[in-house]
């Protein structure tokens, strides 16, 4: 394979005269010198331009390139101390790939509007490329923790015959001769590889065709869901608590960089550290009603509650031990306590929210078949899922994390939107 | 967190006395001796139960279990070099879970749809455990490969507002006030990204409502596709076969013992080595007719026609240079013979088909409204990808690959239904 040269590995050629190609991200002229900033996907490079050091077509040129030119430069690397980078490029010579005329995103100010039109342009600025690589971190740290860990990835389905949490939110299509659901979760399907794999992951796009435009919704979002066999509730917090560190490790040890371009306050992060303090929801309560929250045992935790939660801790918390009257059908119930469902759900900190939810899963037939029935579901809808608790059946439990959240909380940026390349939201499915 | 032990490390506890926990794969009982055949989803372990060294209830518990069974089992690892694994189980005690009764999959020849029907249980055989592993192996494989490439992974989104290749084979739905569809590649949106970040690759499942019920295809499959700046047709094919190569062969250090649960020919992964032969389309349609296939110039190479090529070549082949009037809209055409697309495919061996199909992309936008028009797109559609031939254009490739098919032809399976944990056909929306 031919080598190209990237700037991200520019110190390997100090000294070297080398051609790089790429778009301009920004310039500066001063008589004599053009300063152009040329960017590959890999990093950004300062060229200088000598007008003694070129031709007069290549100093005309580079000091009449526009934003988003394509351009191949060759010069000389040389170290430069003042740089981010170390190195700039001394150029000798330019050739031009293609004139960008008028750039519609030019560096000053626009609406989110505008900028979620121009999506497909706006990926290039160095603040979105900084959120697409410490997304891409995220998404192989996850898959690595969980491959370390024994775990094996099961793909689950995306379109679906059943809901698995109320039809109301779901996207539907013809399918054939039936109708076909796009899936809200692979955890049923993830219970079902966790009885052959004992412990498995999925992990892939998930749909809420919700109506709703809060900062914290995407109708389509990806989520990882581990499942275990013979898991009760605290190790499925261990696990949570010990994946969310091995993944904010992993980001700090190779996204520096990136996070240094979104101004994330690192030492915050750095303080991701085990153990989470785990509270149960009574507790959760009372800390509410201690800060003037009216939130009463019973009621949803939400947003605005999790915020006020996190406030006391300076990383993650988790809740513990849910009503099971506010949880889904099959969670299990606590054998101490039956109005208590063993959920739990990791609050991240700095106000993010929710950041995964699991519980133990109920295992026994005739309990789920009540739970089915009580929630006002089809049984029959559930027959494969039910065949589980007959065959073999073994505790279990497992947990969900939206990544555009978790990536939202890791950047430090307010709206998911920033945190998905090409986000679909209510009002948004272009480009 | 708590430590369990897996099957799959036993070895580091032999003469230790330890518990596991799994399933009653199988049973053989020999007057004073039951052999219990215990998985975990690591692995497979023979656990000896001598009606001597147990309480006569274990004992008559141990004869009584059926099939899938839950169990909890405690013993002595003892090496054993007989068993695959190097170790069995002296069986010290014994404890149900849960009585599994009739399970459905017998250790017997099922019919396929009925094995269809009971994926949620099959996914438990040997065999079907084998191909998932095999799965996972690939999937991160080709995820590494991309990392240690310098690619980002950047999602591509699943519901979309046009269609990449007409809208026959689309699936549907409703959204908010408008329609969308699901996305049957993220090429175009590689394309912006890959002007962004240089190198990328989108991962994840697309969609054909295709009214085909062939072996070679599904509904629903997980596509990788890379893409890349400044690639030409030579680097795009450079890139198919160093990333075949690359993941066949962590295949092969990985995956042996279930590749040999498969019966697979292991010597013909092994002859998975660069360089691939390359062959134009031109000299393909020769081979055929040299073969008595009568296709002309100009015409489809379908399915029977990659076999037969296939047959030529111990390794995959890749064919290029098609006629442009057979290949997408985008391709661009070989500035040598405006026939010709700059395409290339890459077909496996032993007639597992077309594993790869890529090309070089139109970069010149008149050209590009052009073929959109010929096409009979509506040009308007197209808008944000037309701006990425505004604004920088510069040249580049890519490829796709259903990674269905690949893994088929990896485990050497006829059918792609057992490459995919829940397959989706025609006919199959369930379980």
């Amino acid at each position: 394979m031919k080598t190209k040269i990237y700037i991200k590995n520019i110190g390997k050629y100090s000294g070297q005269t080398i051609t790089l190609k790429g778009w301009l991200y920004n310039k500066r002229s001063s008589g004599k010198l053009v300063f152009l900033q040329l960017r590959d996907g890999s990093g950004i490079i300062q060229c200088v331009v000598f007008k003694g050091g070129v031709s007069e077509e290549v100093f005309k040129l580079a000091d009449s390139l526009q934003q988003e030119s394509s351009i191949s430069v060759t010069g000389i690397v040389k170290e430069d101390k003042r740089s981010p980078l170390g190195y700039e490029l001394g150029v000798n010579d330019l050739t031009l790939i293609q004139m960008a005329k008028d750039y519609p995103i030019a560096p000053k100010e626009h609406g989110t509007a505008f900028l979620m039109d121009h999506r497909h342009l706006w990926l290039r600025s160095s603040r979105q490329t900084a959120i697409l690589k410490i997304r891409d971190e995220v998404i192989f740290a996850v898959r690595q923790y969980f491959r370390d860990n024994g775990f094996t990835l099961v793909d689950s389905p995306i379109l679906t015959p059943a809901a698995c949490e109320g039809t109301g939110t779901l996207f539907e299509t013809d399918y054939f001769d039936c109708k076909a659901y796009l899936s809200q979760s692979g955890q049923l399907y993830g219970e079902a590889a966790a009885m052959a794999l004992g412990k498995i992951y999925c992990f892939g796009p998930t749909f809420r065709a919700e109506k709703s435009k809060t900062r914290r919704h995407l109708t389509e979002f990806w989520m990882v869901e581990p499942e275990v066999a013979f898991n009760d509730l605290e190790d499925d917090m261990d696990l949570a608590e010990d994946f969310i560190c091995a993944v904010v490790a992993q980001v700090l040890k190779n996204r520096r960089a990136e996070l240094e371009v979104l101004e994330r306050d690192i030492s915050k992060l750095e303080r991701v550290q085990k153990p989470f303090p785990r509270i149960t929801y009574t507790q959760a309560i009372e800390i509410l009603n201690k800060k003037g929250n009216p939130t009463e045992w019973g009621g949803d935790i939400g947003g605005d509650e999790e915020t006020l939660i996190s406030q006391e801790f300076d990383r993650p918390v988790i809740i513990n031990r849910y009503p099971a009257a506010i949880k889904a059908f099959y969670m299990k119930r606590d054998p101490q306590d039956p109005k208590l469902a063993l959920a739990m759900d990791v609050i991240g900190p700095e106000g993010y929210g929710e950041i995964i939810g699991g519980s133990v899963r109920e295992e026994d037939y005739d309990t789920l078949v009540l739970r089915i029935k009580e929630t006002g579901l089809p049984v029959e809808a559930f027959d494969w899922y039910l065949d589980l608790r007959k065959y073999g059946s073994v505790p279990h439990a497992g947990f969900g994390m939206g990544i555009e959240r978790f990536i939202a909380w890791i950047c430090g940026v307010p709206h998911l939107r920033e945190t998905i390349p090409f986000p679909r939201l209510m009002d948004r499915l272009k480009p």
